[in-house]
C-alpha cells in the first residue's frame, strides 16, 4: 500500500505524477528530453541507460516498464535489453555504449565514483562531451526517480502484459502527453 | 577538472546549467517548486532537508550552497543548519522536521529502506501527505543533482563568502531566473 493517498488505479510513478502535476511537469519534461529528445545516442540505448540503473536501484516499477520501452525502440527485442541489464559487457552492444553503461553504473553508486579514466575510454570509443553529458544526467534521473516511486511506496502490477503496452507508449507518444492522464 | 568542456567561471551545477539549457529548464523549475513554491513547510525547513541528503552523499558545492540558502531562509542562523546536518535528532528544530529527516535519510540509501513506521511516526508529528511526498521527492531530487555534479567532475570553489553570495541570491532570487546566466 503506498505511503500516501494516491489516486486509484495509477501505477507506479503515474500516481505520484497524478497526485502533484507542479511537480509532475518539470520531471516529465526532463525524462522527455533525456528519453525522446534530438541526440546522438538512440532512444533504444538511453531507455537501455535507464533500465539498467533502475534495476542497480532494484525498482521493480521502473525496470520493468523501461525495459520495454527500450524493447519497443528495439524492434521488440527483449533478449537484447536482458543482456545489458544481466551483464552489459558480455551483451551484443558497441564498446561506446559498454563504456556508458560503465559511467552510468559509477553514477548509480555516487557520483563521485566516476573517473577521469572512465571517461577517457568512453571518449575513446568515441563518445562526445554531450553523450557523456547525458548518460550522467540518465543516470542520475533515475536516481531520482527509482527513490520517488519507491520511497512512497507506490504498488507496481506483475502482469507482463501491462508492462508491454506500458512500453509501448511509452516509446510512441513519450512522457509529457496525454498517457498518463 | 570537469570532466567535459563546460562554459569557464561556472562552478557546480550553473556550468551544467549553462551547457546543456534544454535538461536546465526542467531541473531549475523543479527545485523553484520543492524548494520556494507554495507550501506548509518554510523553505529554510526545505533547504535544510536538500542540505541534509546532500551532506550525506558527500557533495560539496551541493551542500555548502544550500547550507547557505537555507541559513538566508533562517534570518542567517548557520549554526541550526549545521546542528542538522551534523546530527539532526539533538538539533533545537521540531519533531515534525525530525521525522521527515529520518524519512529524508532513508531516501538517500535507498527508497526501498522507507517504513510504515517511518511515515506513520512523521504522521503521528503532523505531516501531511503532502509534505511527506515533498520530502521524499526533495531527497530523491538531492541524490540526482549530487550525482550529475559530482559525477561529471564539476569544481568547487572553497570561499566561505562566496557560498554566502551564492545562497543570498538562492533564497531571494530562486533557480530559474537570470542568477545563473
Amino acid at each position: 500500500m503506498p505511503h500516501i493517498q494516491l489516486p486509484e488505479g495509477l501505477p507506479g510513478i503515474t500516481g505520484l505524477l497524478a497526485f502533484r502535476p507542479e511537480t509532475a511537469k518539470p520531471i516529465t519534461e526532463l525524462a522527455e528530453i533525456l528519453l525522446r529528445g534530438p541526440s546522438s545516442l538512440t532512444s533504444g540505448e538511453r531507455e537501455m541507460i535507464a533500465t539498467f540503473v533502475s534495476s542497480r536501484n532494484d525498482c521493480y516499477f521502473c525496470q520493468t516498464s523501461h525495459r520495454a520501452a527500450a524493447a519497443h525502440h528495439l524492434n521488440g527485442n527483449y533478449d537484447l535489453v536482458d543482456a545489458v541489464r544481466a551483464d552489459y559487457m558480455s551483451a551484443p552492444i558497441g564498446d561506446k555504449l559498454k563504456a556508458l553503461l560503465t559511467i552510468a553504473g559509477k553514477v548509480q553508486r555516487s557520483g563521485r565514483d566516476v573517473t577521469e579514466h572512465d571517461v577517457a575510454a568512453a571518449r575513446q570509443q568515441g563518445a562526445t562531451d554531450i553523450e557523456i553529458h547525458d548518460t550522467v544526467l540518465i543516470a542520475a534521473m533515475f536516481c531520482m526517480a527509482n527513490r520517488y516511486v519507491d520511497g512512497l511506496g507506490t504498488w507496481a502490477p506483475t502482469d507482463p502484459g501491462l508492462y508491454d503496452q506500458m512500453g509501448h507508449a511509452m516509446a510512441t507518444q513519450g512522457y509529457t502527453g496525454e498517457r498518463r492522464k
